[in-house]
């Protein structure tokens, strides 16, 4: 038999191992097909958690296809409070306007391009991404309009009978929304991990654990995970 | 003094040690201004040897700020002639209409994204890479459009703040004028590499070999590395 191209709705999920990726990844195994799972390791101060959340979530979904892909020289070149431990993790109050510290330049465009090449040899038809317009002021690729851009590039950069596109389901979602909608699909958010800081206990006042922890307590959702208490705060 | 944004005309020239990356580099040193160069290992078959051409091509131009990006999950995602040794590198008399199976998917798409990065840290306004749409038949991410799709990208997706311009000085020559070009530029061919298959002595007969064959026959001017003598070659 001759083999065909594969185009089964085959969807390439990337899954950093956080709250975003997790809700993203409950998404496509609710609508069904095929899935596989992409993360990618840019050398950031927390990765080894983030790649045991990974796992567990691939895990859980009975996901068989996996790639795990080695950005390191993002780390090389820096800039970067994620990947540059000389560079100040902010916490909330010393949050300032504009792109965030914790911005790794250009990230996503490395993330989509690995599952783009993936998806051209896989046969995948989707790409889903957690990006959130909302982080938007602080991180200039999570803008509609920079996907819309992008899936032109995909367009215009993969071979003629390729069609992949790339979705961003949570892109005009709040944070509170996420955790409402991870809860209605049964997202297993006690396999996720949140904190730009530690692997072993979310510091709890980190930007990334202070959305969180707002994120569920107005959907009135039970985190799983949870940090230190943080002064004044239950 | 305060750290000022830098902005003295920095240009990166993605080099893989080719002829074609070779001019590129030729290209901005000639225009003045400081260079970067950025070489990206993606498991080809060829590295070692494109890697030592890379090298002593920006000691060739003096080039202090250099980069060596590791994208070996090409290899590990596979789908190309260059990065599987279970794909053949087609001969020339073996080349088919379309997409070539040395086509990496998506590749130009990482390269200019692990650009991109490094020049919103190190302040660089300018990327050069040696695509050439002579090759757009064979590799979709090779034509002009693709790249003004990827120039807004880089637009939308980095720091309002940063201007950063991805060009192709060469899209629109063909490889003898690309070769007339180097010459009259004094590119150092004499430290590129071409083959596809081979890290000793060009094997002459992949399609990379005879397209520079033909392109210095043509240009009238002598290859300083010249591959062992194919059958009714000269």
């Amino acid at each position: 038999m001759a083999k065909e191209k594969k185009d089964s709705g085959k969807t390439i999920v990337l899954v950093s191992g956080g709250m975003d990726s997790c809700v993203t990844a409950a998404i496509a195994a609710a609508r069904g097909g095929e899935l596989a799972l992409v993360h990618v390791n840019y050398g950031q101060r927390t990765e080894a958690r983030e790649l045991a959340s990974f796992k567990r979530l691939a895990d859980f979904y009975a996901v068989k296809e996996r790639l795990i892909a080695d950005v390191r020289y993002l780390a090389a070149i820096g800039g970067s409070a994620l990947t540059d431990a000389g560079i100040k993790i902010p916490t909330v109050a010393e949050r300032t306007e504009g792109v965030q510290p914790t911005y790794v330049p250009f990230r996503n465009t490395h993330l989509i391009a690995i599952a783009v090449s993936w998806a051209e040899v896989i046969g995948a038809t989707k790409i889903l991404i957690g990006i959130v317009e909302e982080d938007a002021a602080g991180y200039p690729d999570c803008r509609r309009s920079y996907l819309a851009a992008m899936n032109e590039v995909v367009r215009l950069g993969t071979r003629p009978e390729t069609e992949i596109e790339v979705e961003a389901p949570l892109v005009g979602m709040t944070k509170t929304e996420i955790v409402r909608r991870g809860a209605e699909l049964g997202a297993p958010f006690e396999l996720t991990w949140s904190c730009y800081r530690q692997e072993e206990v979310p510091c709890g006042d980190c930007l990334s654990c202070e959305l969180r922890r707002k994120a569920f307590a107005e959907a009135g959702v039970e985190d799983p995970i949870r940090g230190k208490k943080v002064k004044g705060k239950k």
